[in-house]
């Protein structure tokens, strides 16, 4: 090879040295998805072989959680790392934002998308938001160049009377739900046409990652289902066993096979960090419209396991061992410097970061791993986790007008001896409830007031 | 080649082929695992790897049953392929024979290991009994060439007054548990060591597969365990999260893992079916000691979900395609017919067998499917399943003192929508319940009065 050829060769690969080129990033968000309702978290009526597949060549966790029992913190916590009671985004009543609120995420909050576009990433926000639907709380001010989806859950419509029930309704009409579908800062439905959403938002990712190809992309992927009204597409309408909620869950599944399969037709598979999971746990008090937590107790709502354990499937073929089962405690703060790390991004320092660099667990680097967990209810601290010990200081129905039952000494669980929280334990471990008390007053050390977003 | 080795060899394949060499059946059976106690059934703290491995390879069964909600039924109809009514093999007090009781299964019926016999195989018994323990009810008179295990539960000790609660003690002593075991005719140990009875009987099953790999063979391996008191070798003790409960369950994996290794070592695995199932549900009042159901209701002693519906895997490679999963109702009793009809054997005319041969689930042949499942609590019949339909007539705790609770109309459930049964939908489905009262109508006419032998 001629001198100036190998010359030339050697500068063209340091200019593109210097452009970092982080992995590329896809977080699949179900909405009510149970910790129960895949097959591979045994769920024995829904088919989702794609999810499946998922998890044999990659990682499924077996403890991790939501950062919150209901959609608007959830996602508050995922996207800033930070547990939703720092950015104000979590309430008593109401829990999450209406349809109608003023308020929504803070500007000053740093969101994954913020910070990994200031590294050169393409970021797009696909499916529902939920973190203020007025224009000031729009995605585009919160780092994503290109938005496509649902301001708020699929059930508030503006203007319509519903009918008693109907939310829940399992043969729901479009018609009844009046939310608007959005792009970028378009209405471009004034009401979605929900039984085609989830084909739409699968296209609309696919789009986005064909047309970023040569370039680090972040796709947050946040689906409008299995929350009700449930809507399925034609073609996978009466597919389920398990009913329309079957329908949906395995219309989802496709969407996520699409995702990977066009990841690999695209040569991307063995540079993208693909993540499944879920916001909370199964609307139980939805009946059949409503999904299964498996045997954990409760659901959506409550600080039991069931409200906040959710499945999480992480995929990265070359990167992730395939066919790993953790236990590794994780949640969804973590993918916010999980992510940042993988990108060669700072982690804030001028703020508290809850989220822990899942790298250890994800790829067995060395590296901290998560010791413990907060369960929030709305803005009150419920219960917490260290190791697989849990202290409930107070429990409380996930719906309904019953007070909460306050605990002293709190109730204890061994998750892993005892994943249903059965039997308490709280007489025989005080070192254990010790450990969990330092926990809660350092966390309490780093709070600072803020004021809750939902009130507005 | 000369012609005289041509017609030597042409004439050893004539006869070779003129003895029907079956393929080899391992039918593997734990106690009281239930339904959601393995990693591919979405247990989050138990780990199964060699199970999770066996249904990747092979079939898992996601509605498939015991045929009895406790252990003496249950293997009288695995053994028959005949509801254990039909030989009096169930009673409503007790509902298991008990250590010192006469009776046993009757020298009339047929079990799967004499039909098989017949044809020429090598028959092994390798673990619980519990089918009779007095001489006349041993199971070489039942067509078994060898026997080594327990003939019995592990908690029902002849001599020894144990402490009130200990057979659910996280902590069991050995020697408060004179169980004996036996090898063929003889006690070899008074108080069998239980720790290492799942090692014990992996090597034994070993060793027969070994001894007979030229011949077709039938071993039914019964494990002892996850019955209470729980012992676990050595080797298993403290190593899973899930506490001394899944130290055992992880033992039974491994031995699946070895007896799988061991066919694959031996070059028989695509000349052998395998399943693994269990017996009946968890034992929930055994609390930490016993199993889990997953989403379904109850456990082991009553007829609700938890206490028939068990994990089921079936194995062959070559044969069963790999990474299966069915919801194709299927229960202990077809074993009976599947078996024959594989090794070449007519199925008893003289008599009702209740089993279906599962061909048709298996390889995808053409044949019948069960329609119909019917569920008896004792020697009552309390629910019966038709297509996904189940329809219940009398409920009752598992356990305890309470009487059965009449339903009239039943209280019926659809459980591919509802696996949990919690939303009864008798108000809208006459016609599966008239469907129900004919299958139950007809298997009327084909039971003939018989003795319990539990009684005894």
């Amino acid at each position: 090879m001629p001198l100036w050829i190998v010359c030339l060769l050697a500068f063209v690969w340091a200019v593109a040295g210097a452009t970092p080129k982080g992995p590329n990033f896809i977080i699949i968000m179900a909405d009510d998805l149970g910790y129960g309702d895949l097959g591979c978290y045994g769920h024995p009526s829904i088919r989702t072989p794609h999810l499946d597949r998922m998890a044999r060549e990659g990682m499924r966790f077996t403890d991790f959680y939501s950062s919150a029992e209901v959609c608007t913190p959830s996602r508050a916590g995922l996207l800033t790392g930070r547990y939703p009671i720092r950015s104000g985004m979590c309430g008593d009543q109401p829990r999450v934002l209406t349809a109608r609120a003023k308020g929504g995420l803070p500007r000053e909050e740093i969101t994954l998308a913020e910070a990994l576009k200031e590294r050169g990433y393409a970021t797009a926000c696909i499916g529902k938001w939920h973190l203020g639907s007025k224009p000031q709380h729009h995605p585009k001010h919160h780092g994503f160049d290109y938005y496509f989806g649902l301001p708020y859950s699929n059930d508030m419509p503006l203007h319509t009377n519903l009918p008693p029930g109907s939310t829940g309704s399992l043969n729901p009409r479009n018609e009844l739900f009046d939310v608007p579908l959005r792009r970028n800062e378009d209405v471009i439905e004034t009401t979605a046409r929900q039984d085609t959403l989830t084909k739409r938002y699968t296209e609309e990712a696919l789009r986005f990652m064909r047309e970023n190809r040569e370039h680090p992309f972040f796709i947050y992927l946040p689906h409008t289902f299995p929350h009700v009204p449930l809507f399925a597409s034609a073609e996978f309408r009466g597919r389920s066993a398990r009913g329309l909620y079957g329908d949906v869950v395995e219309e989802l599944d496709w969407s996520v096979g699409q995702i990977l399969e066009g990841l690999r037709r695209e040569g991307l598979a063995e540079n993208t960090l693909v993540v499944f999971t879920s916001d909370n746990g199964p609307w139980l008090t939805q009946k059949l419209a409503g999904g299964s937590a498996g045997l954990l107790r409760d659901g959506k709502g409550s600080t039991w396991e069931g409200g906040m354990r959710v499945p999480c499937i992480a995929w990265w073929p070359g990167r992730i061992n395939s066919g790993q089962i953790t236990s590794a405690l994780a949640c969804n703060l973590d993918f916010f410097p999980t992510c940042l790390k993988l990108a060669g991004a700072e982690t804030p320092r001028d703020r508290v970061i809850d989220g822990i660099d899942l790298g250890a667990v994800l790829f067995g680097n060395r590296g901290p791993q998560r010791d413990d967990f907060l369960y929030y209810r709305g803005a009150q601290l419920f219960a917490v986790r260290v190791g697989v010990m849990k202290a409930h200081f107070q429990t409380k129905p996930a719906y309904g007008k019953e007070e909460a039952k306050k605990h002293d000494p709190p109730l204890l669980f061994n998750l892993a001896e005892d994943p249903s929280e059965r039997f308490d334990v709280a007489a025989n471990h005080s070192e254990a409830l010790a450990q969990i008390a330092r926990v809660v007053e350092k966390h309490r050390t780093t709070l600072k007031p803020s004021r809750s977003q939902l009130d507005d």
